[in-house]
This record gives C-alpha cells, structure tokens and sequence, in this order.
C-alpha cells in the first residue's frame, strides 16, 4: 500500500455545514409540512445580471464558429479581463495594482488553499478567531499544524482573538508570525476592518516581515466610504500582502466559478538560507503547472460586469441582499438581540440570547422559527454564543423568517 | 519575510513551451512573412459541437431566471452529469465505477497535480522517460525529489525507460515504488498500453502494493478495439489505480474547462504507522475545501456530449483530427522517417534524420518548413532524437505542413 498524507486525518470529522445539514434533515423528516426557510450557507439566490447573460450567449456562440473559437487561453487569464479589473478595481481606487499581477482563478476558496504551495513549511500562521474554516483545514492538511485541541484549536497555529470588546475587528499578534489570514468584510460576522486599523496590520507586517493574506470576496458589500475595498489602498501594502477576490458574491457566480488572486511583483519572501525570491515568480510558475485557465465563456461574463449595463446591474444586485441584511440586523436589533455585521457585508452576527450556546440557539431557531443559521461556534471558540444569518434569499423569505423569529420573542 | 517553498526552486527554469515560443518569435521576428504552422502545443482548433453549444445556451438561459437559477453546486458535480459519465463511459464497457467515485474538476492537469495533497510524501515516485512534464513538476513542487541532474533528471524520482525496442510502452520497475503515473494514449508519444501489458501492471501494482496513476486523457482517439480505454477494464485495478480523464481533447473543451477524476472507494493506503485508510474519503474532503465545483453551464455542455447527437458530433471530431493523425504519420513514414503513434492518438511521435538531435531537427523544420513541432527531449531523455506532431490543425495547415516537409526531405 502507497502512503497517504495523515495530516489529513487530522481534520475534525464534523465539519460545520454537514452538521448542519444533518440536523435540519432530521427536523424536517420529523415535521414534513414545515416550511424551513435556509439563511445558513451564504449562496446567493438571484439570478445573473442581464449583461453577463448576454455576453455569455455571444462568447457560447464565439465557440461555436471556427473563427472565433478559443482553445486554451491564458492560464492567468485574457488581458480583456486583468485590464478591466486592474482599471476598475484598482487604479480607479488610487491601488497600484498592474494587470499582470492579476490571476484568474475558478474560486477564491481554491486560491486561499492553493497559496500555500508556494509558502515554505516552517511559517508560523496565524488566523483569526472566528475564522472563515478553509485558512485552518489547508494549513491542516498540509501539515503546518499539530493535532486539534478540545475547542477545535489546532496546535502550531497562532489564533487572534476577535471579539465583541473590539467590534470583531481581530486583534494584532504579541508573537512573530510569518503569515497572517485577514478577512475584510468579514466571513462569518459581517464586520469590516477600518482604514486606520488596516494601517496597523500592514505596519505590522512591514516591520515583522510578515505576509498578509487578504481575503476581499466581500469587498462589494461595503457601504461606509471610509472602509477600504483593497489591502492596496494602505501604503506599502504591496510589499507584504497577497489579496483574493471574487466575482462570486459580486455578481451572483457561486455557480459559474470565477475569482482572482494578486500577487504585487514586489513581494519577496525567502528561502531556508536567507535568499530573497519572489512570490510571482512561483506563483506564476504554479498557476502555469497545476491551472489552466478559467473558461472563456465565464471570462467575457466577467468582462461584462465592469461595463456600464453590467455595473448598474451589479450594483443593484448588491443593494438587494443589502437591504435584506439591514432587514435582519434591524428586526434582530428590535427583538434585543446584540448585532453585528450586515452594514459593510450580506452577514448577520448575532449574539444569543439569555446565555445559549450557539447549537442551542440554533436548535431553538430551527424548531420554533423553522429557520436555518449558521452556529458561531463552528467558526472558532470565539464564535461561542452567536450565529451567522445570510442575506442571501428573497426578500419574501427574510421578511417571513424575521416576522416569525419577532413573534417567538415577543 | 516569511518562508517560500524551497522546492520551487529546483524546477528547471526553460521549460519546454516558453522555449519554442521563444524560439518561433526570433524565426517569425527575422522572417516576418513565413507562413508558420503550429503543431507544437497539442490545442484544438475546431468549433464546440452544436449540441454542446445548444446545451451551453439553454444553461445561460437557466441561470437568467430566478426560478431555475443555480448557485453553488455539489462540489464533485452533478448527478446528471456523474451518472451520465458512470453509464457511458464505465458500466458500457464493462467496469465497475459508480457515479459517486467521479469526480468533476477543471481539468486533468490539476487534477494530476492536486492528486499529490493525499499522498504522502514518503511515497517512492515512478514516472516513463519521455513524460508529460507536469508529474514530474508537481513532485519536484512538492519537495518529493532533490535537484536535476544534468539530464533534467531529479534525484527521488525513477525514470522507466520507453524506448523505440519496446513501441514505447514503459518497463516495469525493478525497485519497488510506491505510485506510478501512466499515461495511455500516451503523451507525447502517442502509442498505448495494450490489454495485456497493462494487465501486467495492474498485478505487478497489487502484488506491491503501488498506486497507478492511470492518465487517460486521450482515450476518446483509441481505434483499436483491444486497447483499453479505461484501467477498469482490468480485473483488479479498481484495488489499486486513480483514473483522470478530460473533456478537453475528447469535445474541444480545453477553453472550457472539463475533466474528472475516478477514485475508487476501494483503493486503500496506509499511514506512517501502518494502518489503511481509503483514498476516498481523504480526496472527498479535498474537493470539498479546496475546490467549489464546476461550472454549471459547463456540466450541462458535458452532460449534452452523452446525448445522441452530441456522440456523433464528438465522433465526427475526433475522425477528423484522427485523419490528420494518418495523415502525418503516413507522409512522415513516406519520407522515411520513422514513426510511432497516430492510429490510437492525435499525437505522432516521429525520428529525427540522420542523427539530428530534438532541438536540431526542430529548428531545421523551422528554418526549412516554417512548421513547429514540439522537441521530444523536452519530455526527457528517452525522448532525445524524436519529435512529436500534433494533429490537432485544420486539413488545410495539415496538408500544407506535410508537402513542405516532403519538399525539402526529396
């Protein structure tokens, strides 16, 4: 028999949303005629802009006649498209960011875990707590951690506590770290990190030589024009921070798969002996060796996005789960319970009432209210005693769930 | 600064692609009107199907209206599409796959790649000698091998030899390892693994306990109705082998991003202390963190490939391209040059004249024919004193690449 990578069972067995899933299926088997209505995964539920339908029927029939059919593209993604987000999402917000340090990926989710190819082993990480799961179980499984504690801390990582006393804007680590995960605005309790705050962690990395990875797949939720949109907007940022976006949550494409990841020319890290290298250079060569490109079609769907049709329809898009989450955080507010979130973000974080634990308050939502949310505990025991709503539904079905979560504290 | 992953940094710097680009840009920059034809990189040409493209439009449509709007997918795919794929290409040929045991990525290339995250990485690693360069890559990036020697062989790894005595179908290995990547319809030499020689490494695989890779890309182009087109047809192999297959050369799908992976439940390794774990479970958990599925619009487009028009569309396309397989293989042949491959794959992996090297033979069909073709040492040194022709052109540049050659071989 060949060996396979114990880290991997490492891994605790329960993860979040199979647990999740596993209970609403036992309520509804025992109360069929209930109507459950989901605000736990955050998928979006609206379908796609008309400009990006449109400009995927033109390139569906681009790949149907011999002239203008694409093979293989670029494996870090056509230029239409790193010049579109490289003007739009960059120099248009005074970031330094060249279109070629922009890649085109098939998911945020993928670039966060696929990063850690290029990063050496003997960093030190850190993550926040609560912590979006992915950051731990990549690190889990490649073997940068020791197993997992009682809580579900696993030793070798350095966790930063995020709390109610400083809005869940995480704290700066005491300890050298090498690598740091931030999330802004923030998957699972909907806060932002300040421009100011912000100014802090790219200090901080300066000074440490350290490297932020800055996961931004909500950056088009935020509302508060103070709040930045980029880790590029803070100078010096690009000396020290890697950032992951995607069109995901943006423009509806949870099922149509496309994110980018970018890697400034100008971050150096080094090697066991000291030397300088840059970060581009293996990225590229990795993305070159194990990627081959997004599709063509969803390519010119998010070309689409930056045009004026498309932006307005985004923006919309936006704006509707938007004020479905100003819905939930106002109703929730209204009932005493203490909010979070659902300003600068599609999440909710809200605090349990009279001393539950997050499970049980989700035990409590799910049999009076029929309604599904996300236990803050499965994000890290910082997470303890609240739970995540997402906006993300109709508004039918916000309305009803917060009417029927209103009548039950009443 | 934080760490980067030292491996990369053995990776040889002139990989084989930038250096013939490089190469046919200095040609094309000093002879700016020769007409160059590309058989280098092995990338269709010819439109998607219409019953791809039908697909593709009703899907787009789909994803325009909220009622039938679809956000994240089951992460391993669909079930239309896994039970289409369990149907037609496993339980009609004989093997037992279930659709459960499929699993749809964006490619065969990642997927080869990212097959190493649930290995481990004490594992003894066996690839041929000439060999798709991307085994070999992401085991160097996974710091399973030291450095190259001057051959471009890294230490770690064992070559099996392929040579001309043998119709390049590799060796057995004589030391035990532990995972064996085989590729069949091979690339780059286009030949295959006959049934019974791979039944050989079916059992010489369960007798010690390896794991076989089996990349079976280009199956769709077999002609031979002995050859095997899965590793399943073999009694045994579901114990011990890992199929990738793509949608990529079979449907024209390289800009559209489609493959699968085959992971047998059955398939059992160890940990480091000795105890058996199935691979399954481990690369489930894989799939679902680090990947989000495929895109829908995609999977209905592989779905529409099963349907009866869209068989004798996929049919059509690769008789075409199998013609310009014959094509080449008989007038190199008739030139006097000796061949392999062509009659069960789109590649035709041909002799250099007279004692020219790879490199030489292709600059001096460059220089003589304006045609590019790819230099087999590029694959390894197995590979020194051949070439490999894609067939993947129109008949036009097919035919015209040939009288060239034929011209100036008289």
């Amino acid at each position: 028999m060949a060996y396979i990578n114990d880290n991997y069972l490492k891994l605790k067995a329960g993860y979040l949303f199979p647990e999740i899933g596993r209970r609403v299926k036992t309520f509804q088997d025992a109360n069929p005629s209930a109507k459950v209505i989901r605000m736990g995964i955050g998928d979006v539920t609206e379908p796609l802009p008309p400009a990006v339908i449109e400009a995927m029927h033109k390139a569906v029939d681009e790949m149907g006649r011999r002239e203008t059919f694409r093979g293989y593209g670029p494996e870090q993604g056509y230029d239409f498209l790193r010049d579109a987000i490289a003007k739009n999402d960059f120099t248009a917000r005074g970031c330094n960011v060249a279109a070629d340090e922009i890649f085109l990926s098939d998911g945020a989710k993928c670039d966060c875990g696929n990063i850690l190819d290029v990063l050496g082993s003997q960093n030190i990480v850190a993550v926040t707590d609560p912590v979006y799961p992915v950051y731990v179980d990549t690190n889990v499984m490649a073997g940068h951690t020791g197993p997992a504690d009682e809580s579900g801390k696993y030793s070798g990582l350095v966790y930063l506590r995020s709390t109610a006393q400083d809005g869940f804007s995480p704290e700066l680590p005491t300890q050298k770290v090498d690598v740091i995960y931030l999330c802004s605005p923030n998957n699972p309790t909907g806060t932002v990190i300040s421009r100011q705050r912000l100014t802090q962690w790219v200090e901080h990395a300066r000074k440490n030589g350290s490297f932020i990875l800055f996961d931004a797949a909500y950056e088009a939720y935020i509302s508060d024009p103070s709040v930045p949109h980029s880790i590029y907007e803070i100078p010096g940022a690009r000396d020290v921070a890697i950032e992951f976006r995607s069109f995901s949550k943006t423009a509806g494409f949870t099922g149509v798969r496309a994110a980018f990841t970018v890697v400034p020319k100008t971050l150096i890290g080094k090697t066991r002996d000291g030397s300088a290298v840059d970060v581009y250079r293996l990225w590229s060569r990795r993305h070159a060796t194990k990627f081959n490109g997004v599709n063509y079609i969803v390519q010119r769907a998010c070309e689409a996005i930056y045009s004026d049709a498309g932006r307005k329809q985004v923006r919309a898009l936006v704006d509707f789960y938007m004020t479905n989450a100003r819905i939930i955080r106002e109703k929730l507010a209204a009932t005493g319970m203490k909010v979070f979130g659902g300003v600068n973000a599609p999440y909710v974080w809200a605090g349990t009432p009279a001393g539950l634990t997050s499970w049980q308050f989700f035990d409590k939502l799910l049999s009076e209210c029929h309604v599904v949310c996300t236990p803050g505990s499965g994000f890290g025991s910082c997470g303890e005693g609240y739970v995540r709503l997402s906006a993300f539904n109709s508004r039918q079905n916000v309305e009803e769930a917060m009417r029927r979560i209103e009548s039950t504290r009443r």
